[in-house]
């Protein structure tokens, strides 16, 4: 029995998750919160349900760490640190060449810096994390989970963009996708469930939460997925808006006399989606209270339907077939509407919801309705299990 | 019998077509090249295989409508202008407002301009070639035929974006399509050839030119389009991108250096497409005569296919079902080897064609295979014959 425990490092935040590993039991979990700014808050549940806060200002992520390292041993979670076995950290943008997760050395935390050029708010610090452990440890064995690893897989024809090829080569201008962690989860969580092999499977998983993302698995390999070069594209999220005209991003530029590329991407990502055409709320919830009495709340649900709806199309399409659909994420767990209004518009390939099943939030479910041709499962999604389980065969077992 | 001329205005070009109604014999047929430029030409076919050509400056539309009218008197296909009972004008950018073709005046020639803002360089020379039919004879019935009047009625969770709504309000921010009348010639024409109402059918069809669109018409009215704010969007083209991720224009932007977003449009529109991944060719035929020795040629090939494969799957996602694919313009009336593997990965519609039949080029044919349960239907498109018939209907018959 050994703990391992989930990183996921943001500008100024630092999540953290502890398992008991191979029992995959949570012992305690919180978050470091204004990282870098004043009053830093620091919190920790444990799974006897206690819980604490201390505010304090926290300069860094290194700082972070040794406070968590600290508070764990001194709420007794941990009786010492060679009790942790391994750290997984969340990496947002892996590029083309990290298929899996990866054993962190120098080498790898040089390269996810130099990797923050496709995400410059989450890879510097997730770098930052890892040398903090690092720092602490030079011998607990670290292991870089990607986000972007399950689609670097994905044939040529879907990865690349109809551009100059020469921005592919020059600028790694190419599909990488995002969630994949969560989507990894879904898909392996759908295989057991159906007690299949992922091999013997078309499985289309629904990531639906403020970010929001499709991906379709075919036969077990990742063969497209609805975010793009970076998680603005795709379908219709909370504040993002999803695919658009490219012409559309320039035409407004213009129209808005726009001359920093990042003024314009801040538009797209932070004021469009649900938020932007409902112009009241970047939140479902909000919006299916007025959907009643507000029509451009109305039309925003009728909108994030229509575009997955769409994408699911064109994913069954590309294979030719689909066995299973899985809902996951915030709104994909909890919001009962929108799971039956998607499946309710995907009558062309048998699928049906059983509505009193439906009836639930956040819990594991098959949701299939009498005479459907495709499976319909609810998954809350894990990924901080995923990076456990990593931390833990690609760290701990193999140092061992 | 009358006699309707059917007239495409870009901003150097004037194309023409003359046609004898109700019969919808075309009498004759040619263009104004090289308008406002040196050196411009004027060729004149005629039924009977006359023709010929002129070169001589020709500064402005005035002066073309003036020479066309000539000539066509001249070489005595009209015996004098009284023949001539109307005009039609192929207009691209009709805006929200114009839902189907419309009787010219001042004021809608005046809204045209206007609308310039949406296709600058189309519009203004649909306007101005008005003018000139106008300052020649201002009895003369002329109709506009807008290529966005087919989009107008769709549904708007698929017209809008997912942007912020003042963006629609302020700017016209939204889906317009293109291809329109293309798209209503071949629709109707399904129709008679299934010897159906355009009620009963749910159609997709594959308009596949160096520009390229796919509508779905559900039940007679189109419900989404490929083409959107501009004819950027939606499936790879010859030289245009289709959609990417929206991000990406922005981050081109920065790696290229590039502050002006016309720049950057043009690189997307003119560098783009087959020609950006094959850094070979736009023409798809070249494409093909490379591909088995030429990796990148058959990658652009295969990114073609798999864009519309996916667009159809999303509409047959829309629309519940399809009974009807259409196959038209350039690529989609002559290439057998794109035909057939767009067909072959649509295998989850139960679409089959039949690969004897499909060897034909350019002809009117039902290419349905055996045990389909779509019909596959190759037909030449004919966007001057959809001008004739409203400048006959529209124009000539109400003024009469």
């Amino acid at each position: 029995m050994v703990k391992v425990i989930a990183i996921n490092c943001g500008s100024s935040t630092l999540k953290f998750k502890l398992f008991e590993m191979p029992e995959e039991k949570v012992i305690a979990s919180g978050m470091v919160d204004r990282l870098g700014l004043t009053d830093s808050v620091f919190t920790l549940k444990t799974s006897n349900d206690n819980s604490f806060e201390i505010k304090k200002d926290i300069k860094d992520h290194s700082e972070a760490v040794k406070l968590l390292l600290k508070e764990l041993i001194d709420c007794k979670v941990l009786k010492s640190l060679d009790e942790l076995g391994g750290v997984g950290h969340r990496v947002v943008a892996g590029g083309e060449n990290y298929e899996k997760s990866t054993f962190v050395d120098q080498h790898v935390i040089n390269n996810i810096k130099y990797l923050s050029i496709y995400a410059p708010l989450h890879n510097y610090s997730e770098a930052r994390g890892m040398e903090a452990f690092r720092d602490y440890n030079p011998e607990l064995p670290q292991v870089a989970v990607f986000d972007t690893a399950l689609y670097t897989g994905m044939p040529k024809e879907n990865y690349l963009y109809s551009i100059p090829m020469k921005y592919y080569r020059l600028y790694g201008a190419r599909k990488y996708g995002a969630h994949g962690t969560s989507h990894r989860y879904l898909t392996d969580r759908a295989a057991k469930i159906l007690n299949k092999n992922i091999e013997d499977l078309n499985i289309i998983s629904l990531h639906l939460g403020s970010g929001a993302s499709i991906t379709a698995t075919n036969h077990g390999k990742v063969i497209d997925t609805s975010m793009g070069f970076t998680p603005m594209a795709g379908i219709t999220m909370s504040t993002r808006s999803g695919d658009i005209d490219p012409s559309l991003v320039l035409y407004l530029m213009k129209q808005l006399d726009i001359n920093n590329p990042d003024e314009m991407a801040d538009i797209l990502n932070k004021e469009s989606g649900l938020l932007g055409i409902s112009e009241l709320s970047p939140d479902m919830r909000d919006l299916e209270k007025e959907q009643d009495t507000n029509d451009q709340a109305k039309l925003a649900i009728d909108i994030f339907i229509n575009r997955i709806v769409k994408y699911v199309g064109s994913y069954v399409a590309e294979m030719g077939s689909v066995d299973a659909l899985i809902f996951s994420a915030g709104i994909g767990e909890n919001d009962i509407g929108v799971r039956q209004s998607i499946v309710d518009h995907l009558s062309f390939i048998g699928a049906k919801i059983d509505s009193e099943k439906n009836h639930v939030r956040g819990e594991e479910r098959d949701l299939t309705g009498e005479g459907s041709k495709v499976k319909v499962l609810l998954i809350p999604t894990d990924e901080e299990l995923m990076i456990a389980r990593d931390a833990y065969n690609i760290g701990y077992l193999s140092k061992k």
